[in-house]
């Protein structure tokens, strides 16, 4: 039984996981998705975890990415440095068993670049270059929890950078001052949206703007929905801040992620004058791990 | 009984208070301080804890500022607007007891200038210019969790802008994903903070810049102290963006409040090429409640 018989691919998160049966011609037979993240499994407990993946999936080959292999997972696998391509990640695989079970590495960036750290992006991101989605030298945006700007050249991760625009919104939502006025929809199609997008572009203090919500609650004013605003503010001086570093090369981003989030990256994108394309993120992590165990 | 025999001023905020006694020649005779701020005030408990500071510092009127006249506090003293002197404050006061027990107004800026608002800091910095500690058009900063950037004009508030730099470092230190690298004590003398304020004159995201401290004890490296780190990249981005936009009114900056918090603002307006004198908090207080009581 080799990978080129089918195998079993697994994006393992924090939260979440999602498996897929690949059959030999790469298609999909088979697939689930739950809410058995990191978080969910027991201390010891992975070994049990993968046992019923394979009940369900079939006794196949199987390989792991994302943050089962940091060191709260599974088993740590160990970063492998930019710039990377599927080459170097095929052969720093973290076996838990040799050929049978193995965690993708991560990637990590340190020197001038500055130091940065990506764990399950990568394999999405290279995927989407062999499916001829993204170009060999595009620039590719990540949205989330921990927003990715990844610089590809010549179809491998140059160097990237992370931006905690994700959480910074939900930290505001939950536990700032601003929380009552944040409860609602964002939308990029909302008033408060753009707005946020314009402010950040101005090129001010975020903090300070963010703080104008709460002015503007106090005073009576509104600029459209609160909650889009200071969604607008981040995704807005993200979007600057990638756009300038990029320079010349940020024509077009890539925008791999959850559907909600790409429309909001792809507004702020927009009013940049920076055209985007959206890649679908499960059919870009399948042909990454099918590039990956190709190369073993 | 008037003002101009002696009264009681009391700087009261969300977590603490203060209360002076000032005598006829202005002098204090008595004073103190705890943590009877708002949150430990039971509701309709406002009568009975001004009471009780007058069984303390003597049957004297008294005179109150700070989040003691918000919507959260006794009662609310709407704010006057922007340009703001001590005279529009005076004629603004929220009495509780006509002529004995009196609370000074916030003020708020609305227009072009954005929306923002403060409440307690109008007395300090109106105080500070009547003592001749702060020029009649200088640019004041008052750090703290929502600090504030006041520009004077001949003597008078005319615009000002909040930054929720203080509240955000809370943040992070107890509920982001940086928390446990964020728990070390935080110098101006240490490495991390001149290398935050580095990276804010460098101008990229501040969101991006934050997340190195994540990866960066992954990696296994470190610029200093990591809590020095993000307390000079908050306090560096604030600073650039509020001297960019004082222009070249910003030679000098006036600093009021805690010790600790204006030698890192004096530290990173230093590096900035900003001068910079500090004030003493309590004794500006003093001489606003002093400026407004005659001129009720």
């Amino acid at each position: 039984m080799t990978w080129r018989d089918g195998y079993i691919a697994v994006d393992w998160g924090t939260t979440n996981r999602r498996a897929w049966r690949v059959a030999a011609d790469g298609s999909i037979t088979q697939s689930f998705e739950d809410d058995l993240g990191l978080l969910a499994v027991p201390a010891g407990g992975f070994p049990a975890a993968a046992a019923a993946i394979r009940q369900r999936l079939g006794d196949h080959p199987m390989m792991l990415a994302g943050m089962v292999g940091s060191n709260r997972g599974w088993r740590e696998a160990p970063y492998v440095p930019c710039p990377a391509g599927a080459d170097a990640l095929a052969a720093a695989v973290a076996w838990i068993e040799p050929e049978r079970t193995g965690i993708v590495p991560g990637v990590c960036q340190r020197g001038e670049a500055g130091a940065d750290v990506m764990r399950g992006e990568e394999v999405q991101v290279l995927g989407a270059v062999t499916l001829g989605q993204a170009p060999q030298d595009s620039l590719v945006c990540h949205p989330g929890t921990h927003a990715k700007w990844i610089q590809l050249q010549a179809g491998r991760i140059a160097h990237f950078r992370t931006t905690m625009t994700g959480e910074m919104f939900n930290l505001l939502k939950t536990h700032s001052i601003l929380a009552p006025q944040l409860q609602g929809d964002v939308s990029p199609d909302d008033a408060g949206f753009s707005a946020g997008v314009a402010a950040a572009f101005a090129g001010e203090n975020m903090l300070s703007d963010l703080f104008r919500i709460r002015a503007r609650h106090l005073l009576g004013g509104s600029v459209g929905e609160p909650a889009s605003y200071a969604s607008g503010l981040l995704i807005g001086s993200e979007v600057c801040a990638a756009v300038a570093k990029a320079g010349g090369s940020a024509r077009e981003v890539v925008l791999i992620g959850r559907p909600d989030l790409c429309a909001l990256y792809e507004a702020a994108l927009t009013t940049r004058g920076v055209s985007t394309r959206r890649i679908d993120g499960a059919q870009a992590f399948l042909a990454g791990i099918r590039l990956i165990t190709e190369m073993l």
